[in-house]
């Protein structure tokens, strides 16, 4: 069984990224090889986690030397695209867009904005990062150009418009022939089944930190027995 | 068993605010009970998932009537800890902390964001959404006259600071007194045990993006049989 032949697990695909960010720390500190416990053990997870999640690339340790560092790397890299450039329009340049178009890591894992776009006639025509803002409506003509000059769609369509205005970018998106959203809207995206979305829900993690404040309260106030 | 007497998975708690969304959208349009297999259908979810989900808060709908709308956003919002202020210090008022300053979501969940922190020189002093920006060395002292004023700390700190700042930072609040951090430097820190930690991680939704993008591509390319 090749690893292409089933779907792996998204909490895995989710892991990977730590995986290669202890990796590349390693490789910037001379090292050739790591084994999964010591992956782990920066991380402060289960080696056999470990061992799970990097199976999903193909790639095998080997007992006592471990992972060859180089290989391994490729390997997630490949595992999940980022070998690869990923184009993409980014839909609205405020705060969350902008830092979306100033943060390395993407570039690093091979995400290229090609083009962006608000709403706010404002910003219709400034430039932001390099990049001359365009207004919502062009992005389909635009893509079309795209498509001509290289032979594909635009990879990808990222939504970090306000929730009242996401779903007329997504149906831009759509009529752009874009097939994976990355949505940052607190929304959920009516969307073609044809469409890959993702969604970032920064309010999941919030609810979680503050459930869990609340828990050690609890706790605190009434010395209640909690698992 | 209440509610409380054991610790609620986190999917759950991470599927709760959108819940909440979907209840107070209902709860605006004037509706007064929605049941579980409707607010799946809005969300394209499994209605035993929602039923499920929703028990954790301690309210239970009723054959046929579903669930009393104010009582279950009331039930969520407790649970969740989003009916009290959440008090936060901000370190980083890049363009990612600043997003987060003016996300009105948060604030109507309770977040206060009481001070903002940056390490850069040329923003110490300056006003950033009517709050000035400190140093983070200040941190410790507000820290202490916080508790002084309100005899207790500092809910959370918010660490938005780049990767390699982001441990001086989280150093900085433990030294303050806080005792819960919502990470979003892509670095895992170093905590105390006492100290809760929430990382938010874009690399993980964009890895599962990327992915499922890449899987598509073998699909079609290769005609590949996938599960």
């Amino acid at each position: 069984m090749t690893p292409s032949n089933r779907i792996p697990p998204t909490p895995s695909i989710q892991r990977l990224p730590s995986y290669l960010r202890v990796l590349r720390e390693a490789r910037a500190r001379g090292e050739r090889s790591a084994s999964a416990a010591k992956i782990a053990e920066e991380l402060g997870r289960q080696s056999v986690q470990v061992r799970k999640d990097l199976a999903i690339t193909g790639v095998l340790g080997r007992p006592k030397v471990g992972f060859k560092i180089d290989e391994l790397i490729g390997a997630i890299q490949s595992f999940l695209g980022w070998d690869q450039k990923t184009t993409a329009y980014l839909f609205g340049v405020g705060n969350l867009g902008t830092a979306i178009l100033n943060y390395p890591g993407f570039v690093a894992n091979g995400l290229e904005i090609v083009e962006v776009f608000d709403a706010n006639p404002k910003l219709i025509g400034k430039k932001i990062c390099g990049r001359t803002v365009r207004a919502p409506y062009e992005a389909p003509t635009l893509a079309r150009e795209f498509r001509e000059a290289f032979g594909k769609s635009v990879d990808m369509g990222i939504v970090t418009a306000p929730g009242a205005a996401a779903q007329s970018v997504a149906d831009v998106l759509v009529e752009s022939e874009i097939h994976a959203v990355w949505n940052f809207a607190p929304v959920t995206l009516d969307l073609p089944k044809s469409v890959l979305c993702e969604n970032v829900k920064l309010s999941e993690s919030f609810a979680v930190l503050t459930r869990r404040m609340k828990e050690r309260e609890e706790e605190k106030a009434g010395g209640k027995k909690s698992r």
